[in-house]
């Protein structure tokens, strides 16, 4: 099913070129630097569960396209927050994903589930109502074999690096584990402290007590506060983290004044913070957690603009990460000037800048790019990591910020299983747009070859100091 | 003049494919599910006037063009409001456009009009200033003739389902005499309310005053407007509509409470609502009007973001329609938040959103529609109803939303004759979309096929419940 | 190295109606009616520098790149405006510019650079570290021959027209000695006030003061102040001016009363304006510059959307235009709506309009363009104007706008050596594109031969007057 050249233009000049360059690149090993693979998976090694627990109910980008078609997250054994029954019949909801794989045509989802399903687990068919039950036995079998444990598939899919994504209180138990089995696949924490600095989130309260905790230390003031995150994050790069990650809804920056963060630390803690308290909180920490990073050489991250669980039926029933989290315009030019004032110019500090709103690339964030030495592109990123999506990046990047500029791929999963098909995908994209540029002669040959080396492995190592 | 194999890709694998699509979908019914043909056009079947007045003086896609190269409106005979006089020598304002057919290349309106003139009237060379009046004079012929009164041609043109757009306040007094003629076109009504719902238009009140009398009720109040809208609503399903339309500066949502609402509609009777009272009402309305959709049934339509008559020199002297309606920035997921919170799960509430700014595609509409299941995406709309236009919207859609959360074309024209062209014209582009996917392996030959026929035929008869 | 055949599409049904179109524009003298070359060059018409003096110290396209990737602008030998001392060896900057050329990869910078050093100075290899003291040697051979004369390049490049950007406190010293001196070059200067206009710069009063003296009034008003305006547009216009030009941060239009336009005039001339004086000051400034062209014909050309001087740091150490000048959103249907209802449909007034927001060119540009007589289209802009980004502007534009609401193209350049590669390129790519909608049937060859000369010269003449 699986056609050697699949993605690349069906124009012969560009097909060839692009097989060429990617014949070059596809085996490099994978380097996945931004992720939420979860690193319990690696330390316990133990056998995946049935494909419906594998495929559907974790993964949201899976089952939002049939709860668009109206079926129900009940229906599709999605856990309820309160506990209350959903289908547990895997293989009944098996049925529903196969009657409607056909859904999935023309999307990022449908080709990686596609390529993982011939080349992980040999099945050679389309997915279908018919073959569903087949096709679910065919999987199981080879679940349960030795084949299929986390860290064979590790070694197999030829995964140099592997970011997992590790709350700030977090004490990286798993991360410890698998560096003490003496297992040799090297996977890092990142750092994301979103939970102790939104200051309005439900939990927020608790999260600053496991922090508390962690550390020993009784955060009851900014200035505390501040310690504790840098303690963190020196204790992450101890274990091997290179990286920061804020997943903001606006990169807006803005640094307070010492007393005006703690008055708004201390009304956060009475429960009486308002939402500019937590804006103007939030963008301080961008500055403060940019300082820290041009100190102690952290690549810093932003994922900005995402109003999540915008289905609030959806959000108190299920909880988080359900499929409905929505894009919102996004501004950097005005919201990253302070920030990038302070420290764009830093030759230790590098900030790698993602986006949901297209309508920037061409417009600010390739000018930036190609301007302040310590601006990198993130890669096109979850909804735009797809074929088109990819294309567009690269459309709407290169001629301003140029090549090196960017930062490779970031595949951004929790689906372990579809890394090998994220990568591939990815480096057959910029082959082809690599391909298309050598077949109207913008760039020549030889140049085509060095950068699809770099855009599948050497500018994320470079950008990520790996 | 035509050629068969317009507007597919010149590249032979994907023009191939493309044709073997088009040739299985190309003589399928059309569906019109949301347009502006006078039902009149049918309840009196008489024969369409001469070419200028077919053609060029009702239809601001065509004189917009003109009027940008400096003719005036009264040159080209556009009526005034004050019936001041203006050219009314159809030959010479013809004469004008066939002078000028070549500012049409590379528009939709060229490729519309050409079809038209080709398949419709047999003319076959190109029009220009020597062949002005002898193609006047082929066409002036053909409209004399019976095959050319509007009954025949809607036989001819294959139509299965007409929509056309009525005021809230119209009796259908012409959709009536269509079903007392016994004559089997189906042409069917859309409730469309914008006339009694936007407070601060200049002729509010006696619109207002109409729908009181159409319902013999006075309309004094908001409860008792809001009975009447829903008793409208009932009226034109009876009548066959399956839908409802919106035409929003803003698609911005939020219930009122019934005083709020009620003071707001009182200080409108008195001519004193202001800019925010009538934000507030429209956002208001379309939350009644989502509620009402899922208690009867009807399917709602959202067209937002244009700035109506934004020359007023021109909407002064010759009102409303006349090509000076400009799009603004839309925003969506704030906007919609509260109206898809109330009723985006709703099984039996159907909402299609239309945008004229691409940014909100893959940003917000596509993200949003692969969530919610009430949502669908309506099709590329006015300005973007066109060959670039059309693919960038499956361009920007297709990854996040799939094929099957979008609704197939909507012609949206008052020009009758045009319809078989712009639905020609959206399955071209659409199958050219789909060759070019299975040319680079990204579907199959077999989904391709499924998913034509769904965007030419099957997407919108679910989606309008026809 | 650069093949006849480039920035064509490689599909051979594309390319050979690509370069048919090509090969009939490709001689065609080159119309740059908007540009920031120095007309001392001409006045003085002595030998170019060296290499480094002459492609990269002038220019921030180049430069920001290197900056980019970490090479401070020291080491580029960017002069300081306090004189601290920056690398003065040519040689070396030159080396670290040939070590990075890989960088140019995919860019127009790359592209323009490589045509010149071909066309304009016979280079016939790749520059790279191992040859760059050599390419500097053959350079600085040519550059110092009579044929590399600045008015010997002007008659090589064939160019019918170049206008330069003048402040308005001019005199035109140098316009005058070109003229004077007998050579038929033909030189003009177009008026920018920007200086004059924008009344928190740092330097406004000195820049008024100049103003005050070449007029030989003192300007203590805003009435003095519009008629020295009116004034210095009629002397401009005495020495050849077609247009005046204005960069502002928004396209926002409103007229103030003439007592309000004093105030903000005085707040100013005491340092006590604020920056909602100065946007209401511009806005103001942009209807009075309107109205004076409706009277003098001189075509209004609107850059707005770039919030200069983002790099702080740079700005103190280097000035302005070092590369940190960053785009923001836009917004043309609200702001202009002033204007264009004042001027938009008078038959002796042009305004074109330029962006650096490409989301406004299909939702707000071409609407606009395709509707008001007064407004056209100018080219893709700066950051845009590239392979893709001409692209983007004709696929965005063409559909609403058509192409005779365009302008053609502008350089927009500073480097005179690199005129003729960018006409080149802008050329290739509008007859690539007319190309590819030959080949899909959207347009026929007749009409593709006639708008492609349009594009690369006559709508220029016709839009500017010349």
């Amino acid at each position: 099913m699986l056609n050697e050249e699949r993605y690349f233009d069906s124009n012969p000049a560009v097909r060839k070129i692009a097989k060429e360059l990617y014949d070059k690149v596809k085996n490099l090993p994978i380097v996945s630097p931004h992720g939420h693979v979860d690193p319990k998976l690696f330390a316990q090694n133990k056998p995946f569960p049935d494909p419906t627990e594998l495929f559907i109910i974790p993964d949201h980008y899976i089952y939002r396209m049939l709860y668009s078609q109206g079926y129900s997250l009940e229906e599709l054994g999605i856990p309820t927050i309160d506990g209350s029954p959903v289908e547990n019949d895997g293989r009944k909801i098996w049925q529903i994903f196969a009657d409607n794989f056909y859904l999935y045509s023309g999307t990022p989802t449908g080709a990686w589930l596609t390529q993982e399903f011939e080349e992980v687990f040999g099945i050679d068919e389309k997915l279908n109502g018919k073959n569903a039950q087949k096709v679910y036995d065919q999987m199981l079998e080879k679940l349960q074999s030795p084949e299929f444990l986390p860290r064979t598939l590790f070694e197999k899919f030829n995964i140099e690096v592997l970011s997992t994504t590790d709350a700030a209180s977090d004490n990286l138990e798993y991360h410890k584990q698998i560096k003490d089995s003496g297992w040799t696949g090297n996977i890092i924490p990142t750092f994301r402290p979103d939970a102790v600095v939104n200051i309005l989130a439900d939990n927020w309260k608790e999260e600053i007590q496991k922090l508390s905790s962690v550390e020993n230390v009784d955060i009851s003031d900014y200035k505390t506060f501040v310690k504790v995150i840098e303690s963190r994050r020196e204790y992450f790069k101890k274990m091997g983290a290179v990286a920061t990650d804020q997943g903001v809804l606006s990169p807006y920056t803005h640094k307070l004044s010492e007393s005006e963060a703690d008055a708004i630390f201390q009304r956060a803690l009475k429960g009486m913070a308002t939402g500019d308290d937590e804006k103007k909180f939030i963008g301080n920490m961008l500055m403060e957690m940019a300082r820290m990073s041009s100190e102690d050489g952290l690549v810093m991250q932003i994922h900005p603009g995402v109003l999540r669980n915008h289905n609030e039926e959806i959000f108190k029933k299920f909880g988080l990460d359900k499929g409905g989290d929505i894009p919102i315009q996004t501004e950097y030019t005005y919201n990253m000037h302070e920030l990038l004032n302070a420290f764009g110019n830093h030759p230790n500090f590098k900030v790698i800048v993602f986006t949901l709103d297209e309508t920037t690339y061409a417009r600010e964030l390739a000018p930036l790019a190609g301007h302040y030495p310590a601006m990198k592109l993130g890669p096109a990123w979850w909804f735009n990591d797809s074929i088109q999506g990819m294309r567009r990046f690269r459309e709407m990047t290169t001629e301003t910020a140029g090549f090196y500029n960017t930062v490779g791929f970031n595949d951004d999963t929790r689906a372990f299983l579809s890394i090998p098909a994220r990568h591939d995908l990815a480096r057959r994209v910029d082959c082809n747009f690599l391909a298309r540029q050598v077949s109207e002669h913008i760039i020549d040959i030889e140049d085509a070859h060095n950068i699809s080396y770099q855009l599948a492995n050497g500018l994320v190592k470079k950008a990520y100091n790996l």
